[in-house]
């Protein structure tokens, strides 16, 4: 944990609003990642896990290459995110590029980088076969039954998602793979993001439905992904995911389906948020604080531009105020710079009463943060900071107002 | 409108996505905004009417230059956006800050840049009071009476928005005003985004309860600005906001108002959407057709990176499909190429089925569009172009991979 009280000086000197994370918390998530990995691999006989990190959740090179300290592998999903997962030192054979409804430019350049590709849809497929038959390929499946997510916008299967191959279409499938020798090597399935303890029940579900399909309906796969979602608590009253429980849970599971179909060599997992959400902090400030209609605001930098999340899927945030001083406790909604009635980071938060210039930490920022940030309203995007212990690394430069207006083309 | 049968090919020879904007219909709302203003102006013995262009909507400098060419002003709410509206030839006199829980450090900036600032709180009034006693100052004032707004989320008054000082609060403001020798020259309000006629009658109400409020309350005052919110039609069903009808409603309340209120100089207006919207549409492909559990979907490389609106707000646009064939009507959902369940541009639109590679174009996508695009899922955001008839000119650069790396610190 960041000691603000002493850093606090030090940190706003890149800025405000400001990105940090603490090494040594990513550093514990990466390894429990890890650990989980390995329990599960040491159950399996001769089948391989491997875990790939999802740096949609957050890019920075940093943070990848704690990822890769911890001996975990990486997913993508654009040019822009294999790019850094390269750069920050994965190999080709660590990477998998899990991607939806891309162009035949992209599948190409997938291709001769010699990535492993997971396709959507059959569509996918076809396209991908007229252009390279004869490869090797994984698939994204639908198990069918209803996902797991935070929101309704984050549920990835079932029904009514957008995303994978249901059983129903699997003739049609093989069909299109025969047509273009293309070998499903691998499948992938994901259920949906952030799921904690009282799902972990639907997620072993989830995976059961999906290993059942691949036993009865697929030949020779060797790889099974069976996506990520692992939760983090946001709020107060929440509990880690109980990754010793998942892996129990898991375990006869997958045991089962490794000794019943033969070619199986490596299930895989995705996790994202999990790796750096705890780490990472957005830290801004107070520039107003205003009482209208028996509500208290709480003005600050921290804009729905620099998080997302709270405007977009009314998600929970912690947020602390470091006052230098103050006693009355006041119940307050804590909102951002930008001109929408939706810019508001915590709804109805008990705070002592700050003062304009105290500091402001929303917690859990580390996954969808930056990742999702965007220059609304004009601001620049934050630096990013990496602290370990007393070190204040700088991992990413604050946007200038030169940068964003590099690409414009004056008349 | 641009002819896209015949200049597709030229448009997608910047990539895809690309966002394009047609001059004539932006050249067409800047009149339209430009003659209401004059209609207005005309009406009202001795006072100006200002219509001020809202770069939040879309700030690209080849709107901003229009908007200047049809005689309209600009506000801005940053820096970025400030240094945008100077760079395209608009003078200080021309642009007001209107913005909401500013630091020192920016409310010097605009102070050292001699604009006028509009202040959204007695707090904001308080610190800005203490760095420039003795200078004018205009504020926001929140008329208390509930908004307008395409979503619960932009909407700007009423008992439960963050915007804006109530009555109840006047007089705090006033002494602090005083305390500080602060002239608050004039006042400001914004009810919200997007009304179309049904809500003319909100609207005008909407100012009148602001005018009372002003009458009874400010003394002195020479500019009432009267924000924007001006709507356009983006479901087929939806007819243009009828600009003859607002200026004949709004008229005998501004008349009124300008006779009982003598130090009145100046109305002004701050369309944003209103100006840009619907000249702007986001051109992409088809990357995918799949039928899934009764279900059509339609991939596209328009994902909510590019247009957050239907996935953020569950905005309604219009979507074309360029098809070089087919006949068969199906009912789709059109999505883009993000790993969320809800990066869904279009549901349940009747279209001819489609094939892979044909285009897609989001209508009504010119405001809040590229101005609120990001990088999520590493996407680069698409480059800008401005369509005169038959010339085609780029006015932003789609950004490279090394552009998005360019701010990272490598180990």
């Amino acid at each position: 944990m960041i000691s603000f009280k002493e850093q606090i000086n030090d940190i706003m000197k890149y800025g405000s609003p400001v990105y940090v994370y603490d090494r040594n918390t990513l550093k514990d998530r990466c390894e429990k990642m890890a650990k989980f990995r390995k329990d599960i691999e040491e159950k399996l006989k001769n089948v391989k896990v491997t875990m790939h990190y999802s740096p949609k959740a957050n890019s920075n090179p940093a943070i990848l290459k704690e990822v890769k300290n911890a001996g975990l592998c990486v997913d993508c999903m654009s040019p822009l995110e294999l790019s850094l997962n390269k750069k920050s030192g994965f190999n080709n054979e660590d990477i998998i590029y899990v991607c939806n409804n891309i162009d035949k430019e992209e599948m190409k350049m997938v291709h001769d980088e010699g990535i492993l590709i997971c396709l959507d849809s059959i569509s996918q497929v076809e396209t991908w076969g007229q252009l390279f038959p004869d490869t090797d390929i994984m698939i994204r499946l639908n198990p069918g039954i209803e996902g797991v997510g935070h929101s309704e916008d984050v549920i990835t299967a079932g029904k009514t998602t957008k995303f994978g191959i249901t059983e129903a279409n699997l003739d049609e499938l093989f069909k299109i793979a025969e047509k273009y020798n293309l070998s499903i090597i691998g499948t992938h399935q994901h259920l949906g993001s952030l799921f904690l303890n009282n799902k972990i029940d639907d997620f072993v579900l989830g995976v059961k439905t999906g290993l059942d399909i691949i036993r009865k309906r697929f030949k020779g796969v060797s790889i099974v992904d069976l996506g990520g979602g692992f939760g983090v608590p946001y709020e107060p009253e929440e509990n880690d995911l109980d990754l010793d429980l998942l892996a129990q849970k898991l375990e006869p599971v997958l045991t089962d389906f490794a000794e019943k179909y033969p070619t199986l060599k490596e299930f895989k997992f995705e996790p994202g948020r999990f790796i750096p959400c705890e780490s990472g902090y957005l830290i801004g400030r107070v520039n107003a604080v205003k009482h209208e209609n028996n509500i208290w605001w709480i003005g600050t930098d921290l804009g729905m531009n620099q998080l997302v999340r709270p405007s977009m899927y009314e998600s929970y945030h912690e947020v602390t105020i470091l006052s230098e001083e103050g006693e009355k406790e006041i119940v307050a909604n804590i909102c951002g710079d930008v001109c929408e009635g939706g810019d508001i980071i915590a709804k109805n938060r008990r705070v002592i009463l700050p003062e304009v210039g105290d500091i402001v930490i929303v917690h859990n920022a580390g996954a969808y943060g930056y990742s999702m940030a965007s220059n609304y309203t004009g601001r620049q995007r934050p630096a990013e900071l990496m602290i370990d212990k007393d070190e204040i690394k700088l991992i990413r430069k604050r946007e200038t107002l030169e940068y964003l207006e590099d690409n414009i083309i004056w008349e």
